[in-house]
C-alpha cells in the first residue's frame, strides 16, 4: 500500500482511502502547499503576511497553520474530471470529488514534485505538479492516455475551485486574453489608514491553460447544479455554460473534448496562482506556462531543493533510518530554516531553533539569524516572544503573551552554530538593536544570561509568568509568584553552554560567574523540585507544586528530566532514578509522550495546556520536540540504545500497522503524535499532519553529534559514534567545514573509540586542521 | 411554486430548487436561527457575545451576519435520512444533502414555526421547527407516515452535524443518560487574564432524542465513509456504527428501524442546543422534550410573537400589500427592536432607528433606548459610534471607525417616538451618562443639536471624517477637511424636528435658535452642493464635489435628495428638477439604487463604498433602507403616486418572475436587492436574504404615517391618508395609544380630507381625546 522507489527519493501510496490525510509539501520562501493523496490543498503566500489564493467555501478564520486539518466536499483542492462521452460514464483524478473506485491510483511524493498516476474505465490520468524557485504559482501537468485498447471519446474538466474570495467583492469570468478564469476581489479593510496596506495585495486568482479549451465555467453554482460535486449537473450536458460568477462563488473549470486513439496520449499543461493584475498574469503566462518553461522551473526548484540535502548519509543497518535521514529529514530542517513558517512574527525559540539547523545547511543563515534576533533583545537583557521579520510586522498572538524562556535559546542554539562553523568571529560583532543600545554579541548573550538569572524567585527558581517553551501553562505564574521546574533546570543549561564559550574566548571570569551561577541554580532546582523519583514541572502562584509523584494528571513530564541531564542537576544518581519512571510512564510505540497521565479537564492553576484535547497538542501527546529534547540529553550521557529507540518511535512507517495508525507518509516528522495511549488507544499514535516543528533542527543534531557522533568544536571535528548495541557498525558521509569525511564504523577490540584517516591513526577521536575541499577516509573502531 | 395560505401567515414554497436560498427565521431574545428551504442553517446565540452551537466543517471567522450566505455540502442544517429497509433506497428530507427527486414539497414558513412536508417512495416526512420563548433550543418534531399504500420497513436517521466545534478540543460521544449525542469542546484563549471570561460559556452542544434510537454516530467521518453526504457509507450497513468522536470532527446522527403498516405514523421529538454542562442538558431534557412541553412551547411562543404585531392593519385593493404589511413587516420591525440584531455594540444609528420602529409595537422599549442611547452621549454633546448594550461590551470592527451623524438620528427617533405616545415628559428626565455628567433629556438633545451645528467647516458643511450612514465613504473626510451632502442637509432635518419639539415644549428662544440653524445650514448646502439639477454627496479632503452631473460613477445619490427635501434645502422648484433625475437614473423594478452608476473600480478619494461588488451592498444597490427614507419624504411632500411606487417595489413577490429573480420568499424586506441593473441584468433583484436592516422602523411608519396618514401629535391622531391615485378606498385598523381606530377610507366630492368619528363630522381632521380602550368608528373622505 506503501512503497518506497529504490532511491529512496518518493514515496508511493496505493490507495486512496488507506491514509486519506497523508500528503506532501512544497515550498519556495514566498509559497507553501501541503496536497493530500486525494486531491485536497492547503496552500498560502506571503505579501508579507500570510495569503491565500484558494479559499474555503466560507468565510474563513486567519490563523497559522492547523494541525490534524480536517476536509470536506468542498474543501480547496485541485482536481480533474474524465467524462466517457459514449457512456455519460464519470470519474475524478486523483480521487475526490468523485470517489470512483479507480483500479489503479498511485500517489507519488517526491523531494521537488508530487504527482498521482490514477487509472479506471480504460483511461489513464497523470498529475504532475511542482512550483517554481521564485515566484508564486502552481505548475500543473496531466496527462490522460487511453490505455484501453480501443478508439475512445472522452472530456477532460480540470476542476480548480477558487472558493469564497470575500464576501465584499467577488467575481471571476473567462478572460480570452490571458486563456483562462480570472477571479477577483478586494481585500476589506476598515479603517482609511489600512488601505494602503491592502491596495497592492494580489487579489486575484487566476487558472490559465496552455491550450484553449472548448468550454468553462467559472461560477460555483452552475457547476455543481442539483448534481453535486460528486456528479456535477454541468457535466451531463455536451458543454460547460460558460458562466460568469457576479459576487457569486468563484471557480474554474474548463473542458476539453478529445478522440483518444488506441494508446493515445493528451498532454495538459495550466497554472495556478494568484496575481495583481492582468498584465502580471500575462508575465506569469510567459515566464511559465510551456512545455520548457515547465521543465527549466523544475529543474531550477530541484536544484533549489538540493541546496538543502544537509550534511549527513548514512548507511545503517536501518534502511528505513537510512532513507528517511538521507532523503527526508535535511529537507524539513531546510524548510524551516528557508521559510520561518511562513510567519513575519516567529515566536523567539522558534525561530532559533529552526535556523539552528540550518548549522548543518547553510550556515550563513544560522549566522543571521541569531544576529537578527539578538538585533532585538529588550534593553534588559531579555528577548522579546516573538522576532520580527518584515517591515510593519507586529507580534500577534501568543506572542503577545508573555513567555520567560526565550533567552535560554540563544546559547542552544550558537553552540551548535560554533560546533558546525568555528565561527568564534560572530561574537565580536557589534549589534545596534532595534531600541538603540549597541552592544558585541557577546556582550548581549551575557545580558541575556545575567537577565536569566536574575528572573528568578527568592528560592532561585525561574518565574514562569503565562509561559515557557511550547507547553504554555498560562495560569502557572500570572500573578508573577509562580516558578517553573522546567526553565529553572534550563537556565542552568544556558547558563553552562555559555560558561563553556565564555572559556573558549579565554573570558575566564565570566565563565565562572556563570558557572557558579549554572551551579546555584541547580543546587535550588534539587531542593525544590526533586521529588524523590524525578524533576517537578513547576510551582503555581498558589504554591502548589505540580508534576510530582501526587498528581492523578500530569504527574511526569518530560521536559524537566530531559534539561535536569543536560544543565547538570540531574546527578548520575537521580538520572538512574529518574529514567525507569520515564520508561515507565511516558513510553509509547510512537514515541514518549510530553507528561502523562494527559489532564481530562481544565485545572485552573496550570491553565492553557489543559485545554487541548487529552492526548493531543501540548496535552500529554507524544510531542516530539520534547522527545527530540530528550534524545539529545540521553546522548549527552552516551545512553546510545535509549536514545536510538526514542529516536526511531519519531520516524513514522514504513511497517503498515505503524502507518496506518500514525496515517502520515514518512517524509517528514510531525509536530506530534496523538497520546492518550491508555484512555484512547483508538487515535493514539495518530500523526497531527503538521510539520511546522522545532523537533526536526534537534534531531538532524541528534544524527549527526550523537548517533554518528561527528561533533566540531574550536579546532576540528571530534569522533565518537554511539551506535544502538545491536549494530555492527555502518557508514557516514559528513560534510564538515567545507570537507568531507567518508567514515567507516566497525566494532572491534577496543576499550576506547579508535580513528584512522586517511590510514593514520589519531592520538585522540579528533581530526584536526580540517581542510577545505578534501576527502577524509575515516576509519573508526569502537568497543564491542 | 410559491403560495400564501388564505389566511395569510404563512408562506409555502413547492420546490427545493426554486429558490434554493429562500427561508424564514425565527428568533427570541437570546439566539436567532435562519433556516433554508433545503435544511441548511445559520443560527447563533448571545452568551453575552453572539455564539454558535452547530458549525461550519472548518475553522470560521466570526463576523457579522454575512448577506447573500454562500451554502455548501456541509454547511451547517437539519436533516433526516430515510431509508427503505427492503430496497436500499435513500432520501432526505427537507432536501439536502441527498437531493432526491423528491415527489412533493411543501416548504412553509408561519410567524412562529418552520415546517416541511416532503414525500417521496411512499414515504411522507414532516418537519417542523420552533423554539422557546425564553430558552436557546430548538424543538424539532419529525412525523413520518407511510403512505404507499403497503406494508413497509425503513429506517429513520435524523442528522444534526455539529460540525468543526474548536480546533483545540472537540469530542462527542453518545449519552446514556441525556439520551442524545452530546458535542464537548472548550472556548480557546490565549491570555490568562480572557480565561475566566470563556470559563462559563456554553461549550457543548446536545441533540436530544425523546426516544432511545437503536444505534448512533458522533463521529462525522464515521457516518461518511467514501459515500459521502449524499450517500453515506454508514446508511448502507443494517446499524450505525456508535462511534465517538475523539478530537475528530463531532456529528449526531441517529436511527430508528420501523415497521409501519400502510398509514402508519411514527413521531419523534427532538432538542438541539448548546449547554454548559450534564445538568443543564438534563434541565433541558426536562422542559421541552415530551408532547406536552413542544405544545406549551410553541403556544407561548406564538404568544410572544403577537405581542409583536403592531399597530396597523388595512385593506387595500392590493391583497399582496395587505398580506404583508398585516402578517411580516410588524414582525420584522418587531425582530430589530426586540434583539437588536443580537449585538452587543450596535451602531448608534442602528440601535435608535431599530428602536424607533418599537414606538408601533412596545412604545416603552423605544423609550428605554432613547434613554439607553443619550445616556453614552458624549461630554462635548456628540454621540459614540455605537452603544454598549452588556456589562464588559466594547465597541467592535465598524463601531471603532469615526462617523459623524449618529446625533442626527436623535431627534428623528424622538419625533417618531413622541407622536406615537404623546410622552413629553421623557424630556424632562435626568440621565446621568457613562461619563459622569447630568442632564435632562431636554438639555441633552440640544447638546446633540449643537455638535451637529458646530461640526461644519469654514463655509458652514458637515464634516463626514470616515464616514456618515451607512454608506461610509471612509476617504472622503479622513483628513477633517473633506464634508458630507447628505449629512449638511441632515443636520437641517435634525435641527427642525428638535425646534419642532421645542415650539411644543414652549422653548420659543431654542427653538428659533435651532431653525435659525437649520435655514442657515440649508443656505450653505444649496450653495454648495446644489449641482443645478440635484445635491450633491460631499466634497473630499482635495476639495472635490463628487456625486454630480460631472461623475461616470456614482453621479447621482439618492440620499442628499430624499433628505433635502425633508430637511427643507429642497425647495418646491428644486423638487421639481431633481425628481426625474432620480426616476431616470435610480429606479429598477425593484425599488430605486442607493445612487448611479455602481462604481466598478476603487475611487480613491471617496474609499470603502466602491469596495463592494457593483450593485451589491452599500455600492449602488437597492439599498432599501435609502429607498425607505425616500418614501418618507415623498410622503412629506404629498407625493403619494411616487411614494406608493417605490413602497411597493421594496416588497418582495409574489409575482413568480419577481420573486424568483429575487430568490426569497416575501416575509421580510432585505438590506438590500442588487442594483447593477445596466451592467448585471442577469443578478440584478437578486435579494441580500439579510433581514437585518433599519429598513423596516421606515416602512412600517411610512405606511402608518403616510399611507394611511394616521399620525399622532400632543393632542391626538390627525388623519390625513394618501392613497395612490388607482385606489378608491381602503379600510384600516389603527391601534393608537390603547384606543382602537376602525378607519374607512373612501374617495368623494371633497376638497380636502373629511372626517366623520362615531357619526359625528369634525371640524379638521384631528381626533383629540383619545379615550383608552374605546373603539373609534372612522369614516374618511378624501378629495377625488
Amino acid at each position: 500500500m506503501l512503497r518506497s522507489t529504490t532511491s529512496g527519493d518518493r514515496y508511493e501510496l496505493l490507495s486512496p482511502t488507506a491514509l486519506p490525510k497523508a500528503g506532501g509539501f512544497l515550498w519556495n520562501q514566498k509559497m507553501m502547499i501541503q496536497m493530500t493523496c486525494r486531491g485536497y490543498a492547503v496552500s498560502q503566500f506571503m505579501q508579507p503576511e500570510p495569503a491565500k489564493y484558494a479559499y474555503a467555501p466560507n468565510l474563513e478564520a486567519k490563523t497559522f497553520m492547523q494541525p490534524e486539518q480536517n476536509y470536506y466536499a468542498h474543501h480547496p483542492g485541485r482536481f480533474v474530471y474524465i467524462k466517457d462521452e459514449e457512456t455519460g460514464q464519470l470519474f475524478s483524478a486523483p480521487y475526490e470529488p468523485v470517489r470512483a473506485p479507480v483500479d489503479r491510483f498511485v500517489f507519488s511524493v517526491g523531494k521537488s514534485d508530487i504527482s498521482w498516476t490514477v487509472e479506471y474505465i480504460g483511461i489513464k490520468v497523470e498529475m504532475t505538479f511542482h512550483i517554481p524557485t521564485h515566484d508564486v504559482a502552481e505548475l500543473w501537468s496531466i496527462n490522460v492516455t487511453n490505455i484501453s485498447g480501443r478508439d475512445r471519446k472522452i472530456s477532460v474538466y480540470p476542476y480548480f475551485p477558487f472558493g469564497y474570495m470575500s464576501w465584499m467583492n467577488q467575481e471571476a469570468e473567462w478572460n480570452e486574453k490571458v486563456i483562462g478564469v480570472v477571479g477577483s476581489y478586494k481585500t476589506p479593510y476598515q479603517k482609511a489608514s489600512d488601505y494602503p496596506k491592502t491596495k497592492f495585495l494580489k487579489d486575484k486568482t487566476y487558472f490559465l491553460c496552455e491550450t484553449p479549451p472548448i468550454s468553462w465555467e467559472a461560477k460555483q453554482e452552475a457547476f455543481e447544479g442539483e448534481g453535486g460535486l460528486h456528479n456535477p449537473s454541468s457535466l451531463q450536458k455536451e458543454e460547460l455554460s460558460k458562466s460568469d460568477a457576479r459576487y457569486e462563488t468563484p471557480t474554474a473549470i474548463v473542458q476539453y473534448r478529445e478522440s483518444l486513439k488506441k494508446d493515445e496520449q493528451r498532454e495538459y499543461r495550466f497554472l495556478f496562482g494568484p496575481a495583481f493584475d492582468e498584465a502580471e498574469i500575462l508575465d506569469m503566462r510567459k515566464k511559465y506556462l510551456s512545455k520548457e518553461a515547465f521543465s527549466k522551473a523544475a529543474e531550477d526548484y530541484q536544484k533549489y531543493i538540493e541546496l538543502g540535502s544537509g550534511c549527513l548519509r548514512i548507511e545503517t543497518p536501518d534502511p528505513v533510518l537510512d532513507n528517511f535521514v538521507n532523503h527526508w529529514l535535511a529537507r524539513q530542517v531546510y524548510y524551516h530554516g528557508d521559510v520561518n513558517r511562513l510567519t513575519t512574527d516567529p515566536q523567539t525559540r522558534n525561530y532559533l531553533q529552526d535556523n539552528m539547523g540550518m548549522s548543518f545547511i547553510k550556515p550563513v543563515v544560522a549566522r543571521n539569524a541569531i544576529l537578527t534576533a539578538i538585533g532585538q533583545q529588550e534593553k534588559n537583557g531579555s528577548m522579546p516572544d516573538g522576532i520580527l521579520l518584515a517591515e510593519g510586522a507586529e507580534l500577534k498572538y501568543i506572542n503577545q503573551i508573555p513567555h520567560t524562556d526565550h533567552c535560554v535559546w540563544l546559547p542552544v542554539a550558537l553552540e551548535i552554530y560554533l560546533a558546525e562553523t568555528g565561527d568564534y568571529a560572530l561574537l565580536d560583532e557589534k549589534v545596534t538593536s532595534m531600541h538603540g543600545d549597541t552592544y558585541t554579541v557577546f556582550e548581549r548573550f551575557s545580558r541575556a544570561m545575567d537577565w536569566l538569572l536574575s528572573a528568578r524567585d527568592h528560592r532561585g527558581l525561574s518565574f514562569i509568568e503565562q509561559g515557557d517553551w511550547c507547553d504554555p501553562m498560562n495560569m502557572v505564574g500570572p500573578k508573577g509568584i509562580g516558578v517553573s521546574g522546567w526553565l529553572t533546570v534550563a537556565t542552568a543549561y544556558a547558563c553552562n553552554l555559555w560558561a563553556t564559550v565564555c572559556e573558549q574566548q579565554g573570558e575566564a571570569d565570566t565563565a565562572a560567574r556563570f558557572r557558579a551561577g549554572a551551579t546555584e541554580v541547580n543546587a535550588r532546582a534539587t531542593e525544590h523540585f526533586w521529588d524523590g523519583a524525578w524533576f517537578a514541572r513547576g510551582i503555581t502562584d498558589a504554591g502548589v507544586t505540580f508534576g510530582t509523584q501526587h498528581d492523578a494528571e500530569g504527574r511526569i513530564w518530560l521536559n524537566p528530566q530531559a534539561w535536569s541531564i543536560l544543565g547538570g542537576a540531574a546527578t548520575p544518581d537521580k538520572i538512574a532514578t529518574m529514567l525507569p519512571h520515564v520508561d515507565a510512564q511516558l513510553s509509547t510505540p510512537y514515541g514518549p509522550v510530553m507528561f502523562a497521565p494527559p489532564f481530562t479537564a481544565m485545572r485552573e492553576d496550570v491553565g492553557r495546556v489543559t485545554q487541548k484535547y487529552p492526548g493531543q497538542g501540548e496535552n500529554g501527546s507524544v510531542y516530539n520536540h520534547a522527545g527530540a529534547f530528550y534524545v539529545w540529553a540521553l546522548y549527552s550521557i552516551h545512553d546510545a540504545d535509549r536514545a536510538f529507540t526514542v529516536l526511531r518511535q519519531m520516524i513514522p512507517g514504513p511497517d503498515e500497522a505503524d502507518y496506518v495508525q500514525r496515517g502520515q507518509l514518512p517524509v517528514y516528522i510531525p509536530n506530534y503524535y496523538r497520546g492518550g495511549w491508555q484512555a484512547y488507544p483508538r487515535t493514539a499514535g495518530r500523526s497531527s499532519q503538521l510539520f511546522n516543528t522545532g523537533t526536526v533542527s534537534w534531531v538532524y543534531r541528534a544524527l549527526v553529534e550523537g548517533l554518528c557522533g561527528l561533533r566540531g568544536d574550536k579546532e576540528g571535528l571530534r569522533v565518537e559514534p554511539q551506535l544502538p548495541k545491536e549494530w555492527p557498525g555502518m557508514k557516514v558521509t559528513r560534510l564538515f567545514r567545507g570537507a568531507t569525511f567518508e567514515v567507516e564504523v566497525k566494532r572491534g577490540e577496543v576499550d576506547e573509540v579508535k580513528v584512522v584517516v586517511d590510514g593514520v591513526q589519531l592520538g585522540e577521536p579528533r581530526i584536526r586542521g580540517v581542510e577545505e575541499g578534501k576527502v577524509y577516509r575515516v576509519e573508526v573502531v569502537v568497543p564491542q
